[in-house]
């Protein structure tokens, strides 16, 4: 099978390409073909993937991305939250005029109908929200980015009812530990407090430690994107978008368990120091999803943040602090 | 002040028009000035009116529009849910496409915000659906012109959210019993039963008459509009579309009160033809809506079908049968 991943350079992009360059197939269909696309292009630690600069919202772009048909389409590619809202038209630009010419170039496409795996987020719900929140509860985001994701879901379920593409939207928690650099995420703050002080460095806290929130770590993340490709759109239904599970923790709880993972002297790397504008973006987001549906097509994730804190040290810190 | 109304040219627009035209004021606010749109330039019945031919995705289309900086904007233009859903293309073109173009005109002048309001519908439910539909229920819609309306109700949103506009969404119950001919509302049935028996002619019921569903006269929808034009959003909040109240009725019952204003004579008119696309399309709507909030901020409607079927007579066929 030929799989095409936009968005690739991102943290996500990579490590789902590492995974499935490592498995050599999805579900049991061999990749004969891996195609990475991001709007710089991405590395590629793998001699058998090609490499390839596109923009989907630019004219032609996106039908030049499907020229060669892939049978699996994971769409990564996304303005942050924080950018989406500081920078009006690019987020529109990027996360709603980008999927949309992706749509529509699939549509246009006679005969072609592949398995879309979208990334949508938490952020489409906006307070007051209901703790867990409901599979069924509406979508009020109060950021551009939960707005562009929102419509994201609508459009890829409306193109998989039509019979123009097999669409599968995952409502990802936040993903935690990120590796790397931050990004201009307004999330960002929720690893770094924990991947600063684990590598001995000062760390910033924005929020109260009170500030509760849905989190999963890059491996689960990894492993929703492999089992959407693969899933029977059958078992999924109409409502094409599930919300993923997660850990439901407090910043407190997140301090706790890197304090019994790295000791206290980890913990001392946090600094304290609030901002306004991340608070009022961050207090608009879900404490905890019911994932219900997700969990009976088999999706599962990390249960302590003590398990997340350890899957960061295995798979970014050589196995050990 | 100025009022705009696009899509002016359709049955509510021409009848908020009258509306406006008699009362000669919004909420207390003189009518110096009203504009009517629509693709074709609609009639006028009164001279003060300006009458402009138009289409808002046109390029510089909705641009030209607010040249003027209208006070309020009622924004009434979309194609119809039968034709969306037969004119893929059209549909996202002129509910889509126009709405959007419309929000990001206002945005781009400088210093205007203006009172938008906007109509959503009943549409943006999709099955399995409670009865009745709560506020914060999801919006699954199984249609592409629910789809293009639960995207324009997003749109609306962030649009305010971020300052570029003022806007209220209204999700407006099936209106019944419509004037005039037939369109390509897959709903156009729930008023066709009615309104050719009340003048001895002949209508098609394509569905079972066990068909629950939502409504509301035109007189309560022009109600509506004017409401929602003078509300202050601070009442409404970040959620700024409100479903609106409405009758729940069968078609049994709609049968049943056409016999009790009209006789049997008048019942015998229906001939049942069961349409199977019809029948797909109805049966994703919704039964009946919570419409708590718009209770609180004054919004009524009918609460009979009798009362329904009189306000018809009462305003279409001159008060008598």
């Amino acid at each position: 099978m030929h799989v095409l991943i936009v968005g690739a350079a991102g943290m996500i992009g990579r490590k789902l390409t590492d995974r499935l360059v490592a498995d050599g197939n999805v579900g049991g269909r061999e990749i004969e073909r891996l195609t990475l696309v991001d709007v710089v292009a991405p590395a590629s630690r793998d001699g058998r993937a090609e490499v390839v600069s596109a923009d989907l919202a630019a004219p032609g772009g996106a039908e030049r991305l499907i020229e060669n048909r892939p049978d699996l389409i994971v769409h990564l590619a996304a303005v942050v939250s924080g950018e989406a809202e500081s920078d009006f038209e690019k987020g529109y630009r990027v996360n709603l005029d980008g999927t949309r010419a992706l749509l529509e170039a699939v549509r246009a496409a006679d005969g072609y109908r592949p398995r879309l795996v979208f990334t949508s987020s938490i952020a489409v719900y906006g307070p007051p929200l209901p703790d867990p929140i409901p599979e069924d509860f509406q979508e009020t985001p109060l950021t551009s980015y939960g707005t562009q994701k929102a419509i994201g879901e609508l459009l890829l379920a409306d193109y998989t009812r039509r019979g123009f593409v097999d669409g599968i939207g995952l409502r990802l928690p936040t993903i935690c530990i990120r590796p790397g650099r931050p990004n201009k995420a307004a999330s960002g703050f929720f690893s770094s407090i924990l991947r600063e002080p684990l590598v001995g460095q000062e760390a910033v806290l924005p929020v109260p430690d009170t500030v509760r929130h849905w989190h999963a770590s890059p491996r689960s993340a990894v492993e929703f994107l492999v089992r959407a490709a693969t899933l029977d759109g059958q078992d999924v239904g109409p409502r094409r978008t599930l919300s993923m599970p997660g850990l439901s923790a407090t910043v407190a709880e997140q301090i706790e368990a890197l304090r019994r993972v790295a000791g206290d002297r980890a913990v001392r790397l946090i600094r304290r120091e609030p901002d306004e504008s991340i608070m009022r973006i961050v207090e608009t987001w879900a404490p905890a999803l019911d994932a219900t549906r997700a969990g009976r097509l088999g999706f599962t994730a990390e249960t302590s943040f003590d398990e997340i804190i350890r899957v960061h040290i295995e798979d970014e810190l050589g196995g050990s602090l």
